[in-house]
């Protein structure tokens, strides 16, 4: 999976590269960690935000909270910082499985999108997935044009649909990667 | 639902009231509007803590947050701030709906624990539920001792088993609350 800090629009539609939130990278790695993906990939172009995000995994793979907080650091260790998505593509492919095909999350209704059931068999099948999260107010939209596929949004049961990214990637893998009930 | 600060254990094992986090205030109280819950109390007997609550509650319903982004004000809203879990029963019951059972998650499993699809037909009942969210290191086992049901732990599909509460509270109501899939 990938958080994507850039393709992603701000409040106002305009296409920005958001800052990397501290509980993102704890909240989403650990939720990786216990559905079983095979890493995590954290896009950002900036050079700061790069350097930020390696401090913090470091800090809890190496450093003093590797002690204090072993299990943190067991998560945090998924994490794989790329510039872009083509990247992370890349690396998936250096991997020898192949270049994945992608699918992203949206909190809008988009007219192709997949239900997750389907998008759970699609994964029993073996083959590779990138499934991209994006932030700030989600991924552009001539990004989400060109990937393979969307998956439906998450409905609740009432019209409020702003969830956070961290809310979101937990609900969504548990729903595509939990055991059956 | 209530997300609890007191009695909840640290890393060592001993009772202690654990700080509030103000992501927990967020994206709990915005996963909770998008499943419909009713009311969402943070449960802390601590003055200094209480008022950052309603600080940062007042911010996004009245202040300026409440401008910057409405959305956020709604799902705040739900907040109300309590000393203790008895004071939320209390304050259900003064509702009229009478005293609610009490429901609480546990990472740990524990014996006489019910699933996901009971407490589903459960809530079906119409019957009034207080689903309880501990923070730090879970809540107290004097606590659990007492209470009505306790919810099986939510397994992904590996050995890890270390979610954020953010995370926990985002997957439990998605199954108990979801729309059927």
């Amino acid at each position: 999976m990938a958080l994507t800090h850039y393709p992603v629009v701000n409040k106002n539609g305009e296409t920005i590269a958001s800052a990397v939130t501290n509980l993102d990278l704890h909240d989403i790695s650990r939720v990786a960690k216990t559905y079983g993906v095979q890493a995590f990939y954290v896009v950002t172009p900036l050079t700061d935000q790069k350097f930020l995000v390696e401090r913090i995994v470091s800090h809890w793979t190496r450093g003093a909270g590797a002690s204090y907080n072993p299990k943190r650091g067991e998560a945090l260790a998924l994490i794989n910082i790329k510039d872009t998505l083509t990247d992370v593509l890349d690396h998936i492919n250096s991997k020898g499985k192949g270049f994945p095909k992608t699918v992203v999350t949206c909190a809008r209704s988009i007219n192709r999108s997949i239900g997750y059931a389907t998008f759970r068999k699609m994964l029993a099948s073996g083959n590779p997935y990138l499934l991209v999260f994006g932030t700030a107010w989600g991924l552009s939209n001539s990004y989400i044009d060109e990937v393979d596929f969307v998956l439906e949004p998450i409905e609740g049961n009432s019209e409020y649909n702003h969830l956070a990214v961290r809310s979101a990637a937990a609900i969504i893998l548990d729903r595509l990667m939990g055991r059956e009930r």
